[in-house]
């Protein structure tokens, strides 16, 4: 087995890159720009130069070179044909024959890049004593992926794990950005957080710390919460009951072992879990109430890990 | 390979028992009654023999045996441990250790009877052209199975694929069987469709082919809807949009090729499809619009045909 691999996380403004052990080793880390000019033509051709550039630099001959994983902001499907990726320029394409042609023999393998984050954590991160897990990412959207058997789900289409779009409510009024109604992203990203706040804000007169603040995020909402702000705590917690209700569900459909909750919004660390927990207890089924609840340990990095554990 | 194996579908009256081809023809089916005396301590030694006698008045050697499988009303982890069994007597135990003490070295396999019924559809029956499925069964209570690459997703403490008790409703006041309340199966089984006409007609005084059935079910408002009747089609699309809920979550979660639907109420046929479609299409996520909803085609028989495939 060759001794190296790389994990490269795509996004609309720069790709991360990573150089591993086979073993699951990050030897070395950097970022090139992501030219997204003339429809996206070169993003590949870019990528497929950093790879070799960084194996002349480091004496990496092809053949000690396992494979090259990559992580598309975007669905995917198993035969890595990628529908739309609106930030990058991208129309309907074979993302995976595409970068092949550009590697010279060397294997290739992409995934969405939210089921790849998932990937990364279940292989190196806080799901590495789990082989299913499903991770939660509360970012500015809510993305996420299922990992059955050590392996992403990604489904007929490349829409398993889109965690964000489970409809979670019935009577929301507002559209998601998805055209549906009562997307879970919609009340557990941290625009949803900071929507939820000024939602309650305006319904209440109640004395608020919140209401100090020019303009509330999800940061904000959850400082205030652990500082013991009640109307912040509300608030928290009703963005925790959501999430708890599409869990409850994942945890029937899936019975991962954990779930790992990570992005911006779960920098809130311990507080944000024990709310979680909190509220799914309160609503899991019998056979699910020992999931694991646990927080992301690799931070941005999760996507080259993910992307890297591709092709392993 | 071997030329035979056995499929057995376990339940708490009788055992359906099946001779199949290793290329998935059923040669013969029978039933052995299930034997619940003693804490349902003989059921596995008596399923051990009927098997033996069919091979001894078939002619089949052991050697021509691939294998038997098994499904198990209750639910049960990959290792083959089941938690309880209410309607065997059984505790916790392996029950594949056990089978397998009885089965003179050929290989056994077990799984919970509703992921075997999917797995049987998806092998030979309405998902056969489908490597993802999941099969949602409509009887007295609602079960499931959820098949992911030709293979039962059993989850890490078997309850993956209990669709029933998936949480669809937040405002439901009446407990489920499980405990918790707005659990899928109190609108879409047989008894929760008859249920939710029977509030219905104590809520309205408006008239009904119903109220002229002296105990109204799910097979009344299905054929008072068919034919016509107002309210009953209130009733059928209010359980089908219930049904369509729980479908939008399982398909961003495992975004399946097909659902199929079986069970009892499924007699209905193309009509319930037909208006299961209307209300998923109405809320599904955009990427999985096209996913296939069809009748399962197996009938009782998808679980022998299941209880085989296990061990293929």
């Amino acid at each position: 087995m060759a001794k190296y691999g790389f994990g490269l996380d795509l996004g609309g403004t720069t790709c991360k890159c990573g150089l591993f052990t086979t073993e699951g080793e990050l030897l070395d880390k950097w970022e090139v720009k992501t030219d997204t000019s003339n429809g996206g033509a070169n993003i590949l051709k870019n990528l497929a130069k950093t790879v070799f550039d960084k194996m002349a630099e480091k004496n990496i001959d092809k053949e000690d070179v396992w494979g090259v994983g990559i992580g598309i902001p975007g669905p995917i499907d198993a035969s890595g044909v990628v529908n739309r990726c609106v930030n990058l320029g991208w129309g309907k394409f074979n993302v995976e024959e595409e970068f092949a042609s550009h590697m010279d023999g060397i294997k290739v393998k992409a995934g969405n890049d939210a089921n790849v984050a998932a990937l990364g954590e279940a292989w190196m991160g806080a799901a590495k004593e789990y082989s299913s897990s499903v991770m939660i990412t509360l970012g500015t959207g809510v993305g996420g992926g299922v990992i059955i058997d050590d392996k992403i789900v990604s489904g007929s289409t490349g829409s398993a794990g889109e965690i964000g779009h489970m409809r979670v409510d019935y009577e929301e009024e507002n559209a998601c950005g998805c055209g549906n109604h009562g997307c879970l992203e919609q009340y557990c990203s941290a625009t949803g957080i900071a929507r939820l706040a000024r939602i309650k804000l305006a319904q209440t007169s109640d004395a608020s710390s919140l209401r100090d603040y020019d303009e509330i995020d999800a940061k904000a909402v959850l400082d205030e919460a652990k500082k013991g702000d009640k109307l912040a705590i509300e608030v928290a917690t009703k963005a925790c009951a959501y999430l708890a209700q599409g869990m409850q569900v994942l945890s029937v459909v899936a019975n991962p072992e954990a779930f790992v909750i990570g992005g911006g919004v779960s920098k809130a660390g311990q507080y944000l879990i024990d709310l979680i927990q909190q509220e799914y207890d309160k609503i899991a089924f019998h056979g699910c109430l020992d999931t694991k609840i646990v927080l992301a340990s690799l931070g941005n990095d999760a996507g080259i890990y993910g992307a890297m554990k591709q092709i392993m």
